[in-house]
């Protein structure tokens, strides 16, 4: 019994946490533990029982009924599991040591899932495309609404009722819609604070579409923008772009970062980009890979994952520029369509 | 360093997850780390650190930078932490292997954490009993819209949108309506069933005020019951008063279920009753104690919990009749105040 290639024989996976289990069963459900090994089996308690058989009929995943923690230990001795892999990094201490109890060794499989979970399939990529698709005609068709006066929050519901009407089904967090300084604070808290002319309009947001996520960020100017932010915004958009043309397959997360930072650093803003350049975005808006300074992982075909490049100017502005991208036949290929060019609005 | 009577000296509680840091911080923020010994060190990144300091202005509680793991390190070292409390049922695997490279040991807060909790402060009670009081009147101020023809997540809408205008932050969960047969299922997802001639009408809500739940089950019949429903409302709902009015300090949480049980069963609705009598409610709508048949735990005064019997009949009806109460002066105070007498409409 092998769940994947180089586990041991008579291993098996338990998936306890519900975006796992939903990636590996195609089942959302809200209760569960799924393995995966020869067979798939999905345990549920009676609240879920009925409910999962029929969404699993077809599918090849079988439904079991959970009673009490006993229907796993019987499941793992009748199978002869001898090695359990679990997520280290979603599983509780707590089950571990019930886990324990049940006489097997006990494995990380949280590497094999990030590395699994960070090539998609072709259907996972067009659910993220419809995604990426929506959160951007959303922001353009929310560009009319930027007014003297109106309040973050209420330029936030403008947006998240266009992302609802084109077919999102859900924000994939909370929407950032930051004015003037607020958007020199990478996860400004969407307020009260009302437009004022001259000022940066930072709009940070992504839609849900099957239960795929995009992350889009755009920062447009309100009013006349003074040369500073026409310099940092150029520059932040340089970083973007170098950083979408050079990454490969092959290329490590380190190193991606380094491109649009290396970049920034020439431009003189080496202390203003804060956080780093990306992250992987699937069934969750931050997953594997990170495209941080401190990960050496390398990139992939069918990776997905943001480039997001900022500046931020405490008490005066910030500018941050995200895609969303698919590394495809070795290169990257963009699921926005936009030029990205600065947008003065009035 | 003591944070609690019988903690060894030298000892810290580290509390991670956002519901406990809010507890034991008054403040509720995304991400930190909240040390709690001879004084609360609340840590959190560069991104939250600003409003954190904001936040915690007064209150005794001091805001510190994270910007890694070295600074936990760092904060034990100097202060002399030798034994570190986390909580088992939320902290995970990994987190448990990071905070063993500390060279402290470590212990289960849980626990703790889960009898402290339990007994509510005065305005926590103040709170949980605005919460109540939103839900009951929205319950009440809905009933005129159960009309034939109307779907469940119309009701739904209806019902949340009064919570809201009746001043609820939130719903502390995902709205039950469940029509008909829907209603023997105690988990039914709310969904587009047509509510028809003699049915039930079940409804299962609870509303969020200043963060505190509250959690209201009641069940209603649209028509003209028939025999069968009118008994087993009465016995569902003499199981409840029976309950809340023997139910006293110092009851165990088997004994508590025991109470309600026994009558059901008695009714010949033993095998109906196939959930547990009650949960404790807080900051969450499901947290310590837990008013089930294997449950040992003795109830305290300023315990604040569920009393939520009931039968179901599968292709059928269900009826469940739930109060929030709170264990004051040694017996029972309902939160609700309404009769819970059957709803006839039509």
């Amino acid at each position: 019994m092998r769940f994947m290639k180089g586990s041991c024989s008579s291993s098996a996976l338990l998936v306890t946490d519900r975006v796992n289990r939903r990636y590996f069963s195609g089942v959302d459900i809200g209760e569960g533990f799924l393995f995966v090994a020869d067979e798939k089996v999905y345990f549920t308690d009676g609240r879920y029982f009925l409910a999962l058989k029929d969404k699993l009929a077809g599918s090849g995943v079988k439904a079991a009924l959970y009673r009490s923690e006993e229907d796993l230990k019987e499941y793992i001795d009748r199978t002869g599991i001898k090695t359990l892999y679990v997520d280290y990094s979603t599983v509780t201490v707590e089950e571990y040591k019930k886990y324990k109890t049940f006489g097997v060794k006990i494995k990380n499989a949280r590497p094999y899932i990030d590395r699994k979970r960070s090539v998609k399939s072709k259907e996972e990529i067009g659910f993220i495309k419809r995604s990426c698709e929506i959160v951007l005609k959303a922001y353009y068709d929310t560009l009319p609404e930027i007014k003297e006066g109106v309040t973050e929050r209420e330029l936030k519901n403008v947006f998240e009722k266009k992302c609802a009407d084109l077919g999102a089904e859900a924000m994939a967090f909370d929407t950032i819609v930051a004015f003037g300084e607020n958007s020199a604070v990478p996860h400004h808290e969407t307020g009260d604070t009302k437009l004022k002319n001259n000022s940066a309009v930072l709009i940070d947001a992504g839609t849900l579409y099957k239960g795929y996520a995009s992350d889009l960020t755009r920062t447009a100017f309100f009013g006349e923008p003074d040369e500073k932010f026409l310099k940092v915004y150029d520059a932040v958009l340089k970083a973007n772009i170098l950083a979408e043309e050079n990454i490969r397959a092959g290329t490590t997360c380190k190193v991606a970062d380094g491109i649009a930072r290396a970049h920034l650093e020439k431009a003189g803003y080496k202390d203003n980009f804060t956080h780093s350049l990306g992250h992987g975005v699937g069934l969750e808006i931050h997953e594997f890979p990170y495209l941080s300074p401190r990960r050496e992982d390398k990139l992939k075909n069918g990776n997905v994952f943001t480039v997001e490049p900022g500046a931020y100017f405490g008490e005066e502005f910030g500018v941050r520029i995200e895609d969303t991208v698919l590394l495809k036949g070795g290169k990257v290929e963009r699921l926005f369509d936009d030029d990205k060019k600065p947008i003065i609005i009035k």
